[in-house]
């Protein structure tokens, strides 16, 4: 990152140019990992990532995610992390707004390709 | 992380356990990256990381970090990337509660050693 990009990131205002589910747009990096936003409602796959950790911080509303044994529901001002390779499903009732951080390249549909698959440069 | 340790963390929780300012209590590890919570109030000490990007999202109130040519003003509900390399002096005025995200190993004081240091393992 260049020094002339060091400026502040307002939440709501990226949110606001974020139009379609399950879509996550990067809004910023720290060295190769990249903050994402995303608008969660109702069902996404069930997937995993092989390679990475993952972190959810959700600022609007409440997810839940659906792993094997259990569902965890994380609301606005709560975050989790799912470790690299476990199996986990997200979904929301409601539509919920998420920042997402996870290495650059991080595929969203993980080891499955569908479509829902996307490509890894959607800056907003 | 093992499978076991999968669960929400709820921020406002974890902050009742932050007493100290400027003192990053560590609540989640994203592959080899640390989830850190800090309260800010007056000022800490201009310094840099010489290695690696720093995030703060501020999630309670309003901070300022000094550049070397200017300041910004982040408050609840944004965020800001400090690159690496760059000068940076945090401030705030009144109490303000800030999750940051770094490598494992990061120095609170960067490349400056003195009282404010801290050790690298506070978790919460």
């Amino acid at each position: 990152m260049k020094k002339a990009d060091i400026k502040k990131i307002n939440l709501k205002n990226k949110f606001a140019k974020v139009s379609k589910y399950w879509s996550p747009k990067i809004i910023a990096e720290l060295n190769d990992y990249q903050f994402k936003l995303a608008k969660f409602k109702n069902h996404f796959i069930r997937h995993h990532h092989p390679e990475t950790d993952e972190a959810f911080i959700v600022i609007e509303g409440e997810i839940y995610i659906e792993f094997d044994e259990r569902t965890e529901m994380i609301k606005a001002g709560e975050m989790i992390i799912v470790p690299k390779g476990v199996a986990h499903k997200p979904y929301s009732k409601k539509e919920a707004k998420v920042l997402m951080i996870e290495p650059r390249g991080t595929v969203n549909t993980g080891d499955v390709v569908n479509q829902l698959t996307l490509s890894n440069d959607n800056w907003i």
